[in-house]
This record gives structure tokens, sequence and C-alpha cells, in this order.
């Protein structure tokens, strides 16, 4: 079935999730009869969404067009990009899924987690091509935080449609270089339309090389003298591999803490990843038969997670390991936004304990970001030369700010679209245009529910988070409309009600007499009546006594006649 | 009476708040039967304390001695120096309280505010030196975002106490200079103790000039073809004298938004500290009769305060103010941490407006800290040349580093202090030991309560934060111990228990079975282990189901045998 927006010879782009946020990324091709889909991740929520787990998207669109999806392809491994998949296989059939190299073992990994549904995960090769119908994929390498980060190419009836996923440039990777000879050969062979990563949209720079990092971390490693403890991202396979060189530099032993830490350095070991003499790994519970300055200690929890190992490490709750005089511990890291409270928190306990902290500065550079920077976006479009662009993996004015990169670097203004998730780019050889939209949106995910949460709980979550809430139990005898005893008022999050016996005195009475005046005015009892006049009275008067609005529940229990 | 703590010579030296954290700053300086208090500030709340407005120092020491205190010294007008006064005149006894210009009008006016406390309020003249009985007090001028800001030197018989207040060298201020030859007399008389502003002791650098940032803003405006919209902090006066500038350089007439902002502009005009032709403030309702490269406003809401005046011209919802193509936003600020979300939240939303954004940046530079760098640290130590050594104003980690920078620059190993809130540190001429702690810690204040709102409602907040509530009620006839009626089940927070009817259903009757059975067992009725037998089955239960654990409130009526 043609998607209703677009014209037969119109290739359809859309995102379920990427534009106007960072994450949750789901980007699809639709041409035809044939759709393809271009990752699925899962969004961390912000402070504001209360309680909830992780975000995905709304894949009401995918369903109902579940029978043109020829494949999921996958750019990465990390999150934001494959997260969401055990979910998306819930609802949606998607008969292949394409991913590199350890992506795979990652998805993997992830689908045991979430038994019961099935995935046929198929690993893509560097110089693969894969035909689909009149679609058809093929890949190139990128730079990346995570080992084997690919950009998509898209080949149409139409065009050549690029997705850079994530990327940045490194002249001096870790890993493999990105292949600027590919990219170079599609800007020669002409590209239509480029979507590429907008993360970093607001960084005026070139991203520093992942080798300048491991040069700082050597530097600094030669200078500790006692144990060296370094916290960093457990997906940053490459970062971790320098962090065991450092080590193998200063003859010292790595010990591994941390389950997610423990598990990427098996993957890494085992995919060749990371390499060193087989002694250089230790049994954790080894680390007190050598001595401080022969020790690398490698962990998670640069973010400040409460349970990860560097939290209990300077909580001082972790079971093997205690700061000691002389311990030296590094943020190969930088806080994401929201986490720099509990990042800060972490930092004043360790030196609390006394430990030295360096933290990634201008001055240490023990951390770069994996995304490009300006001048790398400038780059990626010299390279690739699209005639239409689409910015995409970013807020608003990330994209804003990409597109004017765009037009500044050879696209033609008005040939650069910047879109939220669900709009629909028409594109053919000589045209582009926003031709309409498909059901998108946030689906929020709490313990075992999956889109349970509404903006109503949310909201309920948050009031009751500010001044908590009061409980008001009346109990009414139907046949007699009396009450029955004394209303009773219970109340959590708003204040100590034993050492405020008055005020909860007084809200009981005004509470019977508010219910017995509301009975006498009542022909036939109704519960809903009584209840809105509790709430109100109590909500009024409350604020005029406290200035707190505790959430109000009235509760109204009607008694049958005939008690036994 | 003596501090218990202290010899009959020493000095004591001690925090009530503003060791460990940023805010809420108090310290004190007692000699025998004499104690001054230097500064009376408020906390604004992190994210972890749900519903909390702010938090203030605790006062029973201060209430204990308050026979002894002889002044409540005022360093600058900030909040977190001045915002505890009201609060700490209910509970002590204070007998003058001595600010300077600009803070004595911000104490008034929040006098003013909490009405019913009085308040003698001196205005101290820079040249000025207060002698009390065996202490004086003398002051020195420093920089800092706001007007008149004073470091306070505390003359004792064992010598020479310099407390800095917050401040950061500036060589070229838009106000008055430092007093660089008042500090350096003082370190050539020789002082005995630097309590020193570590607020940016993790900044390796020398805090940019305000006139940089004047020029920058002067340039922008230059360029900007529309309206300028600056946002900034309302109380840095002299920044706002610097748009006034601008706007009259650029043929701009000024409109104010923002409540606090406009009170501010007009202490700044009183006062003298905005000096501007008459004509070049407009009301706000006139910004229409100018075409838009002649007008400027000056707005609140640089922090992405909900209510502030920038949040809700962001959000469309400002009476008076539309953002227009051509329209520039000025962030003359930067985000505290904790604000960065919102602020993100409203520069998004004034990009898709179609307005340009332009945020302080290393490239902008639309905006300078008011604290020292690690470089203004070192000066203000070689200038002041001190004996002993205490940080103040900072996490931890900032004060351990300023230490560090103490003994960098000619402190003496071991005489340097990194306290907590309530160490006291006793002094005399030629010792400084720890010699004790005085009741310290942290009061809540939400809404018109002070206090009463301790851990417990915190954590119950928290709670109901992440999976809110379930309330079962049920009602038993107290004659024949019979349930009556079905139980009633009702939550907050949880799931929509509308769409969830089977859940709630298959609960109610979970808890009659628990109930009925355990009035079985019964002799006399129990409300409590009736309500902690059914707290335990509906936390068990519900979490096997949903893998979350609303907070269970359960509530047990019993009704007397005779109804009427």
């Amino acid at each position: 079935m043609q998607n209703k927006f677009l014209n037969e010879n119109e290739v359809g782009v859309f995102a379920l999730g990427g534009l106007g946020e960072v994450g949750k990324n789901m980007y699809c091709v639709e041409y035809q009869d044939e759709l393809i889909v271009i990752d699925s991740g899962i969004l961390f929520p912000d402070d504001q969404l209360l309680g909830i787990d992780y975000v995905i998207n709304d894949y009401t669109y995918l369903f109902e067009n579940q029978e043109k999806i020829k494949a999921l392809i996958i750019t990465h491994g990390h999150e934001d990009h494959i997260g969401a998949i055990p979910y998306l296989l819930r609802q949606v059939k998607i008969p292949k899924i394409y991913a590199s190299g350890l992506a795979v073992g990652l998805i993997k990994n992830k689908m045991e987690e979430h038994r019961g549904f099935k995935a046929n995960i198929i690993e893509y090769q560097e110089y693969e091509k894969i035909v689909f119908g009149k679609l058809a994929v093929s890949f190139f390498r990128t730079n990346h935080s995570i080992p084997d980060s690919f950009g998509i190419v898209v080949h149409t009836p139409q065009g050549i449609i690029v997705h850079t996923g994530d990327f940045k440039f490194d002249f001096t990777p870790t890993g493999p270089d990105a292949d600027y000879q590919k990219m170079a050969a599609l800007g020669q062979k002409g590209v239509l339309l480029l979507l590429s990563d907008s993360t970093n949209a607001e960084l005026n720079a070139f991203t520093k090389s992942e080798t300048t990092v491991s040069e700082n971390i050597k530097d600094i490693f030669t200078k500790i003298e006692g144990r060296a403890v370094v916290a960093t991202f457990a997906s940053n396979i490459h970062r971790v591999q320098q962090i065991v060189e450092a080590s193998i530099a200063t003859n010292r032993k790595v010990a591994v803490f941390g389950r997610s830490m423990i598990r990427t350095i098996e993957v890494g070991v085992d995919m060749g990843y990371i390499k060193a003499p087989k002694d250089t790994f230790i049994d954790s519970k080894l680390i007190n038969k050598y001595s401080a300055n022969q020790i690398t200690i490698v962990c998670t929890g640069s973010q400040g997670e409460p349970l990860a190992a560097l939290s209990r490490i300077a909580a001082g709750t972790h079971r093997q390991i205690k700061i000691m005089q002389g311990d030296t511990v590094i943020f190969s890291s930088s806080p994401i936004p929201g986490n720099q409270a509990s990042v800060s928190k972490t930092i004043n306990m360790l030196f609390r304990r006394g430990a030295n902290v360096i933290i990634n500065s201008p001055l240490t550079d023990t951390h770069t970001s994996g995304h490009a920077g300006q001048e790398e976006m400038k780059l990626m479009l010299k390279l690739i030369k699209p005639k239409y662009f689409m910015p995409i993996h970013g807020e608003y004015r990330m994209l804003k700010i990409h597109s004017k990169i765009g037009i500044m670097t050879g696209v033609k203004k008005g040939n650069e679209f910047v879109l939220d998730n669900g709009d629909v780019l028409a594109v053919t050889k000589n045209s582009a245009r926003v031709a309409g939209k498909v059901q998108s949106g946030a689906v929020y995910i709490d313990g075992k529910g999956i889109g349970d949460i509404g903006n109503v709980v949310i909201r309920d979550r948050k009031m009751l988070s500010e001044d908590g809430l009061l409980n008001a139990v009346v109990t009414i005898d139907e046949a007699s409309m009396q009450l029955i005893g004394k209303p009773v008022i219970v109340s959590r999050g708003f204040i100590y009600m034993r050492e405020h016996e008055e005020l909860t005195n007084e809200i009981a009475k005004m509470v019977e007499e508010t219910v017995v005046r509301k009975l006498q005015s009542m022909k036939k009892i109704n519960i809903n009546f009584i209840k809105k006049d509790i709430t109100k009275l109590l909500t009024d008067y409350i604020y005029s006594k406290t200035e707190r609005s505790p959430m109000i529940m009235p509760v109204v229990m009607v008694i049958e006649q005939n008690i036994q």
C-alpha cells in the first residue's frame, strides 16, 4: 500500500524518533511497497518524567505497514540506537535486522534479557551491498565512541540517501580510519539527500582525537604513585584498550569492577578489540596482593550512577575497594547534562576519602566526545555534497544550527529541512517537499509497563513530589444518610501529622461539617459531589494555613443498611 | 559565657553554613563574651529536596548565645548572603545589622515582605572601623557581580582575621576598583587568618573582565537588525548598565520586563548605579510604537525559570511580547548547574519561534563569573599573606583545591584548614587548632513552614514521585468484626486504574481475603496489624505484577455498633 502522502515516484524519508531530542533514534526510508528502518533506540528520560525508566517511540506506523518493512539496519551499538529493539519486536514483525560486528553481540545480549522474542540478526560487512527490491543499502565506516560505527547508504530509484549515524572525524583514531574515499566517491557520484548527526552542532570546534586522550592518560599514569582508578563508559572499548596500554606501559595489572564493564571487556577481548598479554587482567579479589603502584582499577560509575562501582567506592560501601591515601581517580568521561549533581557528589566524597581526582577539562583532556563538532559537520557536507539536507539527532536548536552550516557549505537555500518526528519528506531526483505527517510520539516504560503511563500519571507524580498528599476518608450510612464515625485524615510527604495534631483535628472537623451539610442538601447520596466539596474545602484551607498544595484524595465509603 | 571549646585567649572561628556547599553562608567570629556573625544566606535546594523552597541554617548556637552577639555584618546583597535574615531574626535577637549601600536597600525590601520582625539596619561606610568591645570590624572593597561587595576585616586581640566575601579581581571593572592598597596593607601589617571564597576553585584561569563582556554586548548590538532581547540576573546592576549603554549607542529605547528586573532597575536608578538620559527607558506598553531596531528588551528568565518573562516569551504566552522574525535573544548569563535542562528548553522554543539566540560561550563571552578563578585566589593570598588559611564558600573539593593553592602560594603546610560547618577553629597569635564542633545543620523551608519538613517527608515525596501511591480503604464493624462492604482501591501516579480494572479488582479481592483472614485470627481488632498485612500483601503483589513500588497507604475504619 502506497503511503498516502507520497506520489508514486517519491521516496519518503521521516523520523519516528530522534528529531528535536537526543535519543530514541529511528529513521525510515519508504518507496512504494518497501520500507527500511534505520536504528531503534531508547531515550533516557529527563527529570520531568518522574519514575520513568526510559522512553521509546510510538510504533503505530510501522505496525500498520509491517508487510512493507524489508529490514531494520543498525548504525552502531549504543542504547539510543539499539535499546528499543526488544520493544519494537513485540509489536512489529521485522524480517531481518542488519548490524555490524560489536552491535551484533550487544543486540544478542539484549535479546537474551528479553526472552520470547525471536530476532533474525544478520551481520553486515563493510563492503557489502544488500539489495531488497527497488531499495538497497551499503555502508561506510565512521569514527565514533564505540567500535564498528557505520553510515548507511540507501540506494533508491530517485537517487542516493546517506544517513551518517553518529559520527566524528578522528584523523588519528585508536581504531580503524573513517572511510573518506567512500564518502568522497558518494559525493562524486551525487547524493540526493543527507541525514547528518547534529548532536554537537553548538560546538564550534573540531573534536579532539582519541589519540590525544590516550596520550594524556598515559602521561597521567606515569605520575601516579598509588593506584590508578579510571572510570569511563563501558561501551567505549577503544578507550578501555588505551587504559590497558597505559597500565602495561607503567607495569600495572588491571582489575575490572562493575557488571557492564566486566561484560564489555569480555566481549572486547573475545572480539579482538582489546589486546593485552594474558596476565594483564587480574582477578579483582587479588588486588591487595600487589603494591599500590602496580594496580589499575577500571570501573563503571563515571556518571555518578548510585549503584555503580565508583559511586560505591566513593561512598565507602564497596566491599572490595576502600580508597587509600595516594589513590588517583581519573574520570575519562564528561557528565551528561542532568548527571552533574551526582558526579559532583561522587567527586566530593572521593576527595573526602583522600583520593586525588582528575576530571576531564581543557587542561587534562581525559575524555573526548564521539560526535562531530561544526568543523567535522562541514567536512561531512563537503565530502557528501548532498542536494537536499536534513539534520538529524538533536534538539531543535542543534538541527537549526546544523542546517545553517549546511547552507554555509554549499546546500542551496531552501533545500535544507529542519523537521519534527513524523514529518514526511518526499524526494525525487528534482524535488523535495514536506508531504505530511505520520503518527509518532513518546511511549513511557516504567517497570514492566509499556505505555501504561500517560501524562496524567506523570502530572500526578510531579504534584505528589512537591507537596505530598492528604487522604480524607468518610463513611456514610446509606439508609440514614448520616456520617458514621469521624473522618480519617492521613497524609504522606506533606507534614508530620503527628506533630500537627491541631491541624489534623481542625481538618477532620471541617470535613465532617462539610459532608453533613452536603448530605442535608441531597435527596440521594452523590459521592462525586461530596468528594468535590471535600477537595475544594481542603485545597483552599490547607493553602491558606501552609502555602502548600498537597494532592487531596477524598474517599467516600457508603455502607448499605443491612449490617450483619 | 565562654565557648566551652575555647581557651580564654583563643578566638573561635566557625561556619554555621557555607562549608561543603554553595549557599546559606554564615560565619562566626567569637572571642570571650563577644560574637560577630558574617552573612545570613539561603541555599537553593537541589533536585533531591523535592518541593522545598529553600534551605536555611540551624540557628540553635546563635539562639543559645544571643546575648554575646554584637552584630550581623553583611558582605553583599546576594540571596546566599542575606536571604535568611528574616528567618534568623524570628529566632535570634540581633542588635545591629551592618550592610553596604545596595545591600541595605535589598535587605529593607526583604524585611517589608516579612512584616513583624524589626531589624536595626545600619549602613557601613568603606573607610569606617566599627569597634564593639574587644572585637572591631573594618572593610575593603572587592569586585563581584553585584555592586557594593566588601571583604570584612575582624580585628581581634590575637590578630587580624580577613573574610573576603564573594570576590574576583577585575582590573577593568564597570564599577569601582577593588581596594588593592588596603588588602596589601593588611598583608604588610600581618594577617592571622584568611577566610577566602572557593566557589570557582576548579577554574584554572583569571576570570574575564566585565569590560570584555560589555564590549562584546556592544559589538553584538551593532549587528542586530531587529529587536535586542537580553536576559540577565537582575542583581547584576553593572551588567544592566552596560546593556543600557549599548542601547544608547545603537539608538535603542529600553523596555524592562519581569518583576525583579523592574524593581532592581528602579533601585539602580535611584541609587545612581544606572545612569541614562531620561527618555532611555520606555513604558513596556509602548514597544510597538517603535520600529524593531529601536528597541531593547531587558528581562528576567536567564535561568529558564518557568514563570519569568523570557520563558513566557519563548512559550508564546507572554501578553505583550511575541517573538518576531529578526529578534535576537542574548543570554548574558550562564546556566547554574541544575538549570541546564530548562534553559535548553527555552532556547529551543525561541529558535522555533524564529529568534536568533546568542548564548554565552568562549566565542561570544556575553557573561563572566563573579567569582575568582585560581589565579585570582593566588593574588588574594599574595596580598593578604595570612598565617592560617581557611577556604570558605564551596563544596568539599573546591575547598580542598583552594587549600592546595594556599600552600602553593606561601601558607605553611599544616596551617590550612578544610573544615565542615560547625567545626570550631581556635586561633591565637601562635596557634590554630580544631577545638570542637557546635550544632549546625540544614532547615527546610516549604511554603509557610520552617523546619516542619524532615527527611521522612522528603523520602516520602521521593517515593511518591517515582511510582505514586495506592490507597486501600477497608471498613470493619467493631461488634461483629466483619468487613463492611468491599475494600476501596484508589491510586495516583501509579497507573491509570480505569484502564486496569482487572488489576484493581484483583487487588480489592486479595485485600478482602487478607483482612477477613486476619480478623478471624484476632480476638480484638488491632488496626496496625491489619494495616501491616495489607501493606506487605500489596507491596509484594504489585511489584511482581508491574515491577513498580507505589507507596501503599492502607486505611482501616472501625465502625462502632450503634449506627443510628
